[in-house]
């Protein structure tokens, strides 16, 4: 869900009717919004197509791989920015496929770990490829310049943001 | 719903272990990612601090703000990348709150055209001053060159997706 896309003409429209059209800080958050928006709706529909995967559930995996020795509930639900409920149906899924488990925390008996098993690693670093491909492919016309750019860039914007984690 | 935050060494290592550590383009794609959720999470959070709105309606009013002649069910839900089914339960919401109409369509008696209201107007210009000023913030550590560049390496960016709008 976005506040609006940035779509060219009506979107100057937009900004100069509300805000007296100086507001570049807008114009470049929807702009940003659209791009994550257009590639995260490519990378869904290519996941659901190539693999019938949900991106929820793809993202989840992509966490886990990430973390060899686990995550609790509440790390991924943080990571993935969804409620702890939504986390706890999807892990429940996957472990019935045989694709996570959950074990108990060695220093915290109340808490569960949830790890990838064999075969989520396996259905995982099936898709890994493609969908590294995918990226490469839609950030294709930005060269190894604009590339390093943006990420600096990026990086500035996301080292004023509250709530990131201690990585800025 | 992202792939996965990008959250420094744990991003790195995740990148080196699956992909050979020399794909700048899935960093970007992480850190761009992780960047718009920061930002709708502190908007979602103010919106409903503030305003006690959703970020859902607040984007509905927003679109429809934008598009004073109106918008057809099928265009709203478009730009608002939602399903048809969640754009008419949130319209028949905010039409019972008196916020916005639904008239025919005067081409296509079969068709709805979503207007706001009068008072869906004066509710979405009160809500503007603080979004716009939010943004402002939360962009506040870029200078004004740093976001022309991005804006300009965004515009790059988009014109090479699939699925925009001829806005390109």
């Amino acid at each position: 869900m976005q506040v609006s896309s940035d779509d060219g003409t009506n979107g100057a429209d937009f900004e100069t009717a509300t805000t007296g059209g100086d507001q570049m800080e807008l114009r470049l958050w929807l702009r940003m919004l659209t791009c994550t928006n257009l590639i995260e709706t490519e990378v869904r529909q290519q996941l659901r197509r190539q693999f019938g995967i949900t991106l929820a559930r793809f993202d989840l995996l992509a966490q886990l791989a990430r973390a060899p020795k686990g995550l609790t509930m509440g790390q991924l639900s943080k990571r993935l920015m969804v409620s702890n409920g939504n986390v706890t149906g999807l892990i429940s899924r996957l472990e019935g496929e045989g694709l996570v488990e959950r074990q108990v925390a060695p220093h915290d008996k109340r808490a569960q770990i949830v790890r990838l098993t064999e075969r989520g690693d396996q259905a995982f670093s099936n898709m890994l490829p493609a969908h590294s491909a995918w990226i490469r492919q839609l950030f294709g016309n930005l060269d190894p310049d604009d590339v390093l750019r943006l990420m600096n860039l990026l990086a500035k914007l996301k080292s004023n943001l509250p709530g990131r984690e201690s990585d800025a």
